[in-house]
């Protein structure tokens, strides 16, 4: 397998993460977005859409889309839960992940971080909705783990790594984690769990 | 089974629409996001996220995210494939539809259509921004679809049912759908599948 992906993604390291739980080996191919390099013609041919990461597995075939190939690796695993309602249940979460909570937090920290945002009155204003939209996600996170200690079934699952990838770094894009206390659990939870990885562990061919 | 919805609601639709497919009975519950009904009490003890459609199951369990519904209801049906990689596959397109396309084409279409977006240069510059992204997720759907008949496989399935809802009416959005030759063919596909039913068919309790 190959892993087409930008070393600062979070999406990316969901990916990562899973691939270090299940002790898969991979080879890393670092794609610089900010150069472009998931715009070119070539890469085009794996993702139309133009996005990291990418998974090309040992036949040549890819997929696209972080939560879509978290679903594919985990199957008949462990982080994969085996009932159908509670299957959806981790759907929910990974689609709560990339509609309510990463464009309004992901975004954020990726404009802080790089410095790619001009300082307009309109992205002022953007910069401002996402943070607010952003601190509605990890309240309505911060509710449901109150009483709960994984997303789903309390049990760890790829719901908890879709979540933990963006909200580990949520400080990068303005937001104070420590007024969402149950949260904060939560990630320390996530950080025991065996085989984990830090966002910045990328380079190595093989998870440790 | 009972589907909270709001009638205007295209996510809402994609579950209509599967549900008539299926030819399963249902009540239906019409919350008028206009008026806050979607963030009552009552409502975020459904689903947390204040958000609808929100699927309620016979044992009074609750399951939200259009897409998230789409996956549980199709489980063993026709509409959802059985081979790993193209499940993944139909993910693929399931996440690209809630990141790529429903932001920049389902809320232009409920700003104009709604008329609630004030005339301010933010809104029209966010209007003009979400409509350049939407135009570009209508393209990429193009360019797959020259070469295919349906999204995965070549078979109608929940990623055609979710990209439909909204793509359909995206000229209320603003967008030129004869500008993208391969989508409107596949919309007439799409129509034709058995059981077919239109957007505004929300009021019987029973599907046709």
């Amino acid at each position: 397998m190959k892993l087409y992906d930008d070393p600062m993604s979070g999406n990316g390291y969901k990916v990562r993460l899973l691939l270090s739980h299940l002790g898969l080996s991979y080879q890393y191919i670092p794609i610089d977005i900010l150069r472009g390099e998931s715009r070119t013609e070539a890469f085009l041919q794996k993702n139309l859409n133009g996005r990291i990461p990418v998974l090309e597995l040992d036949d040549g075939s890819h997929l696209a889309e972080s939560n879509a190939i978290l679903y594919f690796l985990s199957q008949g695993t462990e982080y994969w839960p085996a009932e159908r309602y509670t299957q959806a249940q981790v759907m929910q979460w990974l689609f709560f992940e990339q509609y309510s909570h990463e464009p309004n937090i992901a975004t954020p920290r990726f404009w802080l971080k790089t410095g790619i945002l001009d300082d307009t009155p309109f992205n002022t204003e953007l910069l401002t909705q996402k943070q607010r939209a952003g601190n509605q996600a990890l309240a309505v996170m911060n509710q449901h783990l109150a009483s709960h200690t994984f997303f789903v079934s309390e049990r760890y699952s790829i719901a908890d790594i879709a979540l933990y990838a963006y909200t580990h770094v949520a400080g990068e894009g303005g937001f104070e984690l420590s007024q969402y206390p149950a949260v904060v659990a939560w990630l320390q939870r996530v950080r025991e769990q065996p085989r984990h990885i830090t966002i910045d562990h990328w380079s190595a061919a093989t998870p440790p």
